[in-house]
């Protein structure tokens, strides 16, 4: 007999399956590591034991899931900060509006920014940039806004690794995104970057929607346009959300004291002090740029992002300082 | 042979467990009715007939989860406004600190408020007005202001119903959140109201989070005091949430255009306008105070929650206008 009989078959498909369910279940173990791109270490520790902690029910640090607010800045914290896209941004556009306006070949900044003389542009100042900022992000609609954020982020690479500024995102910091909301976190931006400009592309990179973005922003104004309802972008400031800004912004925005927080420089500090001055568990953490290599290292000495007395703070608090060179495997998604 | 055979038994269980279902069944539907405070008429069809259109996969008017943001006004559309809460909350909390201000003995609008001579405190003004809601509302941290308003909700009385204000809910708008959430919808308060004011209480009694409450602010500082970081609440407005201020509001804080927006008043025009100014699948309705037995009756005259213009449009551009007297089985949750 050497067909197999119905009992038979039915044991040997058995048995297979029995085998295919343990090699499943041991490929399955081995990628259950939700953050792959984290070294073993301190820093990757601390995240999974604080996530440990406030989801475990009856644990002394559990969190109810609706309170478990996590906030991240995002320019050197979820992606790459040399240059600042939008300040990159807001050249292109002096750029292509300057037939426009002629009298920007003769006043400053303008001048410096048609000129290519960016050491001429830096000498105006805050106030300088600041001017840069309302004449290449306001006077159109939040509906134009958007299409010229989208145009722009689709045309343009970043000089050093010739990609699009959105896939120089920290792939660790994905993960950790990712890993968060899997816990029932409730992920949102807090950055200083411009909250429509960051609305257009992060739901896709970072799956954040757009209610869960906050940022600077210049003050918008209800108008009607061609018998159109429309908002009008002013070129006036409305909102800073940069340093004493961010819990300002938090609190309006969020109405609740986040349990976790992630930035990397000192204007993110007042968040992370936010954050931290309860007896709740919480969760600082600051990823400190190490990796000239990979990235660029700077910290306290840099104009970009500088990390100084956060980083004094972070030893006195005991926050997870990252040191990216050494903590993370992979910086950035499109590296092997 | 008196004993059911263990055959029969379980055929007679089958049976009974039979006419439960079916009677549960038939419970159930009876029961199934989303807004079982609304009577049947062109108001609730409307609601009905909306959240079937959107969230009927594959139809023509479907609008994925993500996208289904309803902005709902809260003063005379999601409770009574006659009087506003919050103003007497203002007049209470001056009363309270008077004697900490024996400068307001004699000056207006303090005064007025001082001897109880409300026509007094209106011939202030709206200048008056602010002048009161900033030395009410200002000047203690965003704790010390939750902790005022928690117990100043808990201690006080609506002067008609002689029940706390957070009980003059109307039931068919409680019904209509949950049926919207049920749905899919994230449901949010874009409101007139002081936004600190409203959290305090909101997600107890609407089931909406703190992150879901858009409202009016005042400017919050970043301070040090005994060594702790606190958010200070100073005597200077923010933002007004109100005509076109909402919209603004609605794009500063969500980010994206609501399909759905419920109303009472003038002062929620241009947020109506604002959602019906698009091709997409929307819905605009407006709670139209008919009631002056249940509750109060006004309309185009009424210097609280007028809705004169907003009435015009309604007609011209299709919304929705509910009457309460006519659509509202129930008006209050206390009812039988």
């Amino acid at each position: 007999m050497n067909q197999l009989s119905p009992h038979q078959s039915v044991s040997y498909r058995h048995i297979l399956w029995l085998l295919f369910v343990c090699f499943a279940s041991v490929a399955n173990a081995k990628s259950s590591d939700p953050l792959p791109s984290w070294n073993t270490g301190a820093s990757k520790s601390a995240i999974v034991q604080f996530v440990k902690n406030v989801t475990k029910k009856g644990g002394a640090d559990f969190v109810p899931a609706a309170e478990r607010i996590a906030t991240f800045d995002n320019d050197g914290t979820l992606w790459s900060e040399q240059p600042i896209a939008q300040l990159i941004f807001a050249l292109d556009r002096v750029k292509a509006e300057a037939p426009k306006h002629p009298e920007w070949k003769v006043i400053e900044p303008f001048k410096s920014v048609l000129v290519g003389d960016m050491k001429g542009v830096m000498a105006s100042g805050e106030h300088g940039l600041m001017e840069l900022m309302m004449a290449s992000h306001g006077g159109m609609t939040t509906n134009e806004f958007e299409a010229i954020v989208k145009n722009w982020l689709a045309t343009t690479k970043h000089p050093k690794y010739n990609r699009p500024y959105t896939e120089l995102v920290y792939q660790p910091m994905l993960e950790l995104l990712s890993f968060l909301r899997a816990n029932g976190f409730k992920t949102y931006i807090v950055s200083g970057g411009g909250i429509e400009f960051m609305r257009v592309w992060m739901e896709k990179v970072y799956g954040i929607p757009p209610e869960q973005i906050v940022g600077s922003s210049i003050k918008n104004k209800f108008e009607w346009v061609d018998g159109k309802p429309v908002l009008m972008r002013l070129p006036e400031l409305d909102f800073n959300d940069d340093k004493g800004g961010k819990p300002v912004a938090i609190q309006k925005f969020i109405g609740r004291r986040p349990i976790a927080a992630f930035g990397n420089s000192d204007g993110d500090l007042q968040m992370l002090q936010w954050i931290s001055a309860t007896n709740r568990p919480h969760f600082a953490l600051i990823v400190h740029h190490t990796d000239a290599e990979r990235e660029v290292a700077y910290d306290r000495d840099s104009s970009i992002g500088r990390l100084d007395k956060a980083l004094d703070e972070a030893g006195q608090q005991g926050w997870t300082v990252v040191d990216m060179k050494k903590d993370w495997k992979q910086v950035f998604p499109f590296e092997k």
